[in-house]
């Protein structure tokens, strides 16, 4: 093995493609540029900068990432996707209101020292070691599978790091309900609005056929959503949008089929709002016929042809659907699974969090261990140089829901810290500051909910755009987005099937 | 069988998977609005407007589509693809100038009377008949078999017509070639484009890779073009500038190993073009960078891993690329074949034209017949009520090239003639006004030729601009494209592995 700059090459053990025309002796590529390292020691660059590398693209990486100064860190980003979504705007992406694009940001704009589109498959925190698998046959598919792992096995190296930061995210939780893994929709990256938007259209298109019966038109069209949640509401209510805004025009006789519905196990959907915001939201729901089935529970998915066969507790026969977008559950990603089993000489393992499987932390996101054999209160022991944010954690003593603002915000206070080079002050720790919760509800209506404060209607919609356009990250889609908008209100939604 | 409004259903032969699920006595579905129609004669309306049935949604079929006024007729639209394609602007969105979308049209904007999505897969001219077949499962794939049938079949239905209008076009001819039908990727459709912007973009990043060696990296990013026509020197030039303007920044180090190679049989690249023009286009390519290598001749491709393998005439040793995008040759579509061969009581044949293999017209685009057994020059008869314009087409007397321009003036031509209703009046036929060719040529650059008169450099590619910008189809991408334009200009080109 040579190890140059942080970067050791490894014998392949996968069959990828690309691995069976290597040369037996590897050499350095060329344009990876010679530092002077040794194998023992971490990989500070000469400049004096820390190596710090970064696991994952979500809301936690990618702002760390912009966070973090390129004169004050070398800045490694590990991601199996190439770019960063920004998710509230991607059920706007399933209906044409935006374009794909418009919801991601490459991260190679970042300019970032290093950037492998790679899984971490494992980790040595004795070495500081990572090692990759290269991810760089996933884009091509732009499937629900790109965030997970294909049948493909890319070729593998080592990285090195001087500090670590874990924030990949988890991945969909299906509790193991027959045939949601093969026949539902996610709806977590781009690949995945643009699968649900092409079922949408085909739906439509072939409901329109001759050759379609009735009953294949009701099913074609009826479109499931399971899970109440922000991202389950808000997409179907911009389908709300699609279909009575514009392809009620292009298919007038096809509207009386059509039948958009959200099924929750809970017994109230937008659990985060106010009563009398839900309640809003459900009145709402109900004037644009979207239905909303509380306390169903979704027992099994079939495919019969087209149409998807849903058992539901309790009713004797199936109903059958086009679609089915599934937009609830949380489990942890496979890495941290594998981390929490591992044990780390002198410090034991990494506390797991009982109740969501993830890694604790503590307030400055240091990654806590524990001795074996002590029990839940034995003595907790940051592990050196190791710091983890986002969906894949729980602080102790606070925790936080595994949103996207409560990742960001994590993400700008570790990357200050690191700027600021007091990484492990004992002062004061994070500390999260809500910033409310907003759904958009369709027909240009939306709640916001801000502590006690509640907005509905109108301007909870405007204040809804406004601050996704002043979230979003890159100057290039602050300025696409209202230009997309713009063109939207005059032509309409872009019906193209692409 | 039953049959209203021009539309019979017909058992299903194929297993398509919608069909399994059909009830075994067909219902007119309700959306179809029931007209007095009997099954002995063709379908005119009640209205009084005729039924023009309009075979293909490319240059010919849209823009006839667009010209008819609904007013004078029926507009019955069927295509197995939902979209026209601007195919000049297709090289674009391949490097992210501009957006998929900015270069499709969906059909179903134009508000036609019916659209069906599928293929032609039969017509009987004694009843005015025609058998489709439905390809709405084609879109959702996104790949270059996308207006290639499918391994799926589709549910079958048969229509009417009062007026015919074929215009189905052409498919890529791949001259039997080893290996171009499986490995090579066309740019034809917007999902072409996509094919090959993914392959482009993922083939920069896997030779990022630290495990990639550098002779990988010199295969990997050899990008090997077929064909010197405007379309395969188009996307030469918009891949040139991806790489030198854009990539250049995100891979430095990965320059050395670029290489854009134009492989073309002829001596002479551009032969539309004077011979001062060409001399400026190679030039230009030269500094470039680009490669052209006329007289050669591409005996087959195989794939090896991620890589291809080409074998050109007269060399020894195989060519490595990373993709291969072939842009020559045209061949007739088996719809046209199948017609051709078909004995029409009364009339005999329908004349083929010998070098194209196309379907004879007259000059006013009547499709001829001839009976058999009089030899190339018996007398010829048009079909009643049968008419071709486009690439499928050779017009007796008047031979014009397969090009965008011919077809989109012949549909104009017909398109007014069927809204004045003198489709058969013995009056002056279609004249082709040649309104010059035109290539972009990388930089900044292109040449534009008219008659005698040449023009070079960066005022024709203002023009190149300004005249697809002009006949670009809705007003949505009139504004779209500018404002795209001015977004690359402004952040560069857009990398999003999307």
């Amino acid at each position: 093995m040579n190890r140059l700059n942080g970067i050791t090459r490894i014998p392949v053990r996968g069959a990828a493609a690309l691995s069976r025309t290597r040369p037996a002796v590897a050499v350095l590529p060329t344009y990876v540029r010679a530092l002077s390292t040794t194998a023992a020691s971490p990989t500070t660059k000469p400049d004096g900068r820390e190596r710090v590398v970064i696991l994952g693209s979500g809301w936690a990486g990618y702002a760390l990432a912009q966070t973090i100064k390129p004169s004050k860190a070398s800045r490694v980003l590990i991601s199996p996707r190439s770019h960063f979504v920004f998710t509230p705007l991607l059920a706007s992406t399933t209906v044409g209101t935006l374009e794909f694009r418009a919801s991601i940001e490459p991260v190679r704009r970042l300019g970032l020292d290093e950037f492998h589109q790679a899984w971490a498959s494992d980790i040595d925190f004795a070495s500081k070691t990572i090692r990759l698998e290269a991810n760089t046959m996933s884009d091509t598919a732009g499937t629900k599978t790109s965030t997970l792992k294909g049948p493909v096995k890319g070729p593998e190296f080592d990285i090195t790091y001087d500090k670590l930061v874990i924030a990949v995210g988890c991945y969909s939780q299906t509790f193991g309900i027959e045939g949601v893994a093969q026949h539902a929709n996610f709806l977590r990256d781009v690949g995945d609005a643009r699968d649900i938007r092409l079922k949408v259209l085909t739906a439509f298109e072939r409901a329109d056929l001759p050759s379609t019966t009735d009953a294949q038109r009701r099913e074609l069209l009826s479109f499931a959503i399971v899970g109440g949640g922000p991202t389950g509401i808000e997409f179907a209510a911009e389908l709300h949008d699609l279909v009575h805004e514009d392809l009620a025009k292009l298919y007038p006789a096809l509207m009386p089929f059509v039948q958009v519905t959200v099924y929750d196990i809970a017994p109230k959907v937008l659990p985060m709002f106010d009563q009398a915001l839900a309640t809003y939201a459900m009145d709402l729901f109900h004037r644009q016929g979207i239905q909303v089935k509380t306390e169903h529970s979704l027992q099994a998915i079939r495919r019969e042809g087209d149409i998807l066969k849903l058992r539901i507790k309790g009713q004797a026969d199936e109903v059958g659907a086009g679609l089915l977008v599934w937009s609830t559950g949380l489990t942890q990603n496979p890495l941290v699974a594998k981390l929490l089993e591992q044990d780390i000489p002198g410090l034991g393992r990494i506390v797991k969090d009982a109740r969501s499987g993830g890694i604790t932390t503590d307030g400055h996101m240091r990654v806590l261990t524990r001795q074996g054999g002590r029990g839940e209160d034995g003595p907790r022991a940051p592990l050196p140089d190791v710091y983890a944010i986002g969906d894949c954690t729980v602080q102790e003593e606070h925790r936080l829901p595994a949103t996207a603002q409560v990742a960001s915000q994590q993400a700008t206070w570790l990357g200050k810290r690191i700027n600021k080079g007091d990484l492990d002050a004992a002062g004061e720790g994070f500390k999260f500051r809500d910033w409310g919760a907003m759904a958009y509800l369709g027909s240009k209506r939306a709640i916001h909910q801000n502590g006690a404060d509640g907005l509905k209607g109108w301007p909870a919609w405007i204040l809804w755009r406004t601050a996704y356009l002043t979230k979003s990250m890159s100057w290039r889609n602050k300025l696409k987005i209202p230009a997309q908008w713009l063109i939207t209100a005059l032509f309409g939604r872009d019906i193209s099937r692409f």
